[in-house]
């Protein structure tokens, strides 16, 4: 059903899901279902190795379901994106009604599912879709796994500077100088793209693929420098990962090699900066340029996702220069809203979300872990406090973006084995309590 | 907002509602919300008079909240039942939404009420609305009393028929012979009705404003005093009132003193059915014709109620003849469906209700009190049995269709006491977590 709250448009479209039962018991093994966020939900399930890794353990089957407008699950084909007409079915309670709608399927039509526990499972915006989808629909799953799920980076429910703080928080512990050379490294950049050569030796040696060629252009290669910092936050995993991209372990670390030094003049500083995007960047040297118009996998739709950002989504955010790294930047809602119009045609409703799923005010709910890694800049909008005895929150210390939802790995620090441990402790219970509920 | 599940369509529309503070406590009072069903939100709060009884008593402020496309909240005006585009945002959900957005916007601009607790209060499909609003947004109301609430009443939750072998019961205990009278006036009809003269008579006889023609105008005749029959039992009242109609006390006791001889000829038997359902409509004694498209109050918004019926709220109903005094009538959903797609243009989606809102598994909510009247055809679709210590079933034996949420009266039984004073409790009980959870 493409409009799961109106009946005057009846389409339907296919939703994509993929299964895995090897491991299943019929009629009382579990079902972990991943709620799909915004990408191509074959590579959610080949970057979310802790489902795998626990199906055996549990008896259970995997379902993981695409979420629509993003991999194959386009409702309008090629024409999703064309418009707001065609983009406004693209909201997370469509896509909580359409995982709603497939586990009833799943249960009708797969012998010895109909009673079989059912557990949300996700990370990131994943994460705050099983969260929201045990809140909304807990008649559908025993519980859920929200793993990094910001979901009070909302409105003013937590400051707007914290992402930031947190981002830098691993450059801090990266190495020494090494956030003082990023928070210098603006400055430089301002003072050379003043003058054509200087935006002409910023583009050479950042091996731009398309040289700079004004100030707004120097403006774009700043956030894309931002985006970088924030990205290899993410995904500062302990072990050589290909997530947003193929990356050596610890690569925070491996940046802050090349940023030892913030006293070093302008153009040195830039020079080794680039050292340091690099890594992210070309970390298998087979680049020959680099393309501030990409800054992850392609597997992420992002298009859809700016879209979801300029109407519900709308996740203020804040720089101040002195609790990060960055250059300030205040929360311009009106601004953010402009361009929303002007890219979409739509305007964000910044309160909707909250008034939705409750902000902070979620204590008579149940049945839901929170887990957060210490170094990813979304636990800054995450739960990382108890809330209720079976709302529970899990910090991983030393934790990157839903660590815990990745694979076993033998580099994985104590506290994501122990994190998982409490997981499964937790699916445990919910799986029990299903079992007795009818 | 018209569409709070879209973005495309950025309409505003103005709700009504009303407001009492007289009894309000600034600071520390609570909030009894009603959240309004199909109808003139003016004549519910007129209706409901168990909530002006309690208010002094709890401190309490009132909202009676209009539900979208009813009395005066019409999002596109005269235009709001032009065609299924414009009637495209008349859901549930959309309505849940609006009071989710209109007490957010009360405890913002109502000094003193920003931490008042909210109680969720309504009857009848309005009840169904306070059950769905406490388990979708239980951030927004500390509780919800959910009076003669068929939530049941879709799907295959409850068997088809019972909804009229509750009717049936009401006319088997109004007086002997009073169901079998019934049951016998169907052939009655039919067979007088084969013949013009027979048309004639039934027309003569019934006073009807516009003569019978033919046998479909005959199969008319059948259905309007099918809903009489059901409206007088949902207001087999204890005392003389004017909820779809003025009645005397125990309306179908009345109804039934014309109707004790199940054996008497067919045009004496009608005779009799005429003088019983003149008590329903006539109760006045100004009317000098009756209309068989009119069965009720003028006040309930018929044309919205049945696009709903078409849409999210599919009751399937039936009768056999047996259980009950009507005639055999299976539940036919593709007919349903054909004659909603001939109307509307749009198609029922039968189980969504029952995806959206959980069916028989709402264990997991909480705070919810359903009343139930035993008079009550709506009984036969509500929750009569506890689900969990907060999920409270209260029925009333000797109430009809949501007596408890009018106002006191001399002539109230005493289960219609006790069940208040049940409901007060547990109001009392909600209204202090409510203070203590922020």
């Amino acid at each position: 059903q493409v409009d799961h709250f109106g009946f005057d448009e009846n389409l339907t479209f296919q939703q994509r899901y993929l299964i895995a039962d090897q491991h299943w018991k019929k009629d009382s093994g579990p079902i972990l279902f991943y709620t799909g966020n915004e990408g191509d939900i074959t590579w959610f399930c080949n970057n979310t190795g802790f489902m795998w890794d626990v199906a055996e353990d549990l008896n259970a089957m995997l379902v993981f379901a695409e979420h629509r407008y993003y991999g194959e699950s386009l409702p309008f084909g090629n024409e999703s994106f064309s418009d707001s007409k065609h983009l406004n079915y693209l909201t997370s309670e469509q896509a909580l009604a359409d995982f709603a709608v497939l586990i009833q399927y799943l249960k009708m039509t797969i012998a010895g599912a109909h009673y079989s526990p059912v557990i949300a499972i996700g990370g990131s915006y994943g994460g705050m879709l099983a969260a929201w989808f045990r809140m909304k629909y807990p008649h559908m799953v025993a519980g859920a796994l929200a793993a990094s799920a910001p979901i009070w980076q909302f409105g003013d429910l937590v400051p707007c500077g914290n992402f930031f703080s947190v981002v830098t928080n691993n450059y801090k512990m990266g190495g020494k100088g090494c956030a003082e050379s990023i928070r210098k490294s603006w400055d430089a950049i301002s003072h050379l793209s003043t003058t054509d050569a200087g935006l002409q030796w910023l583009s050479s040696t950042f091996h731009l693929c398309s040289p700079l060629k004004n100030l707004q252009d120097a403006a774009l290669l700043k956030n894309w420098l931002s985006e970088t910092w924030v990205n290899l936050a993410m995904v500062n995993y302990p072990y050589k990962a290909d997530f947003l991209q193929p990356l050596p372990a610890w690569p925070v670390q491996e940046v802050c090699k090349y940023l030892k030094d913030p006293s070093l003049s302008d153009k040195l500083l830039l020079q080794n900066v680039f050292q340091a995007v690099n890594v992210y960047y070309n970390y298998s040297g087979e680049a020959s340029c680099l393309d501030m118009s990409e800054t992850g996998t392609k597997n992420l739709g992002l298009f859809g996702w700016y879209y979801q950002a300029c109407t519900e989504m709308v996740m203020p955010m804040c720089t101040d220069g002195v609790n990060d790294m960055f250059e300030p930047q205040k929360w311009d809602f009106d601004a953010f809203s402009e361009e929303c119009y002007r890219l979409w045609g739509v305007r964000p409703r910044p309160s909707w979300i909250l008034s939705m799923y409750g902000g902070k005010n979620i204590s008579s709910h149940s049945n839901i872990v929170f887990s957060n890694g210490g170094l990813d800049p979304w636990s800054a909008g995450g739960v990382t406090q108890n809330i209720t005895d079976s709302l529970v929150a899990i910090v991983i210390p030393d934790g990157a973006h839903h660590l815990d939802l990745r694979s076993r790995n033998p580099l994985d620090p104590k506290s994501v084995q122990q994190a998982r441990a409490l997981e499964i402790y937790y699916m445990k219970q919910w799986i029990e309590e299903g079992r007795h509920s009818h």
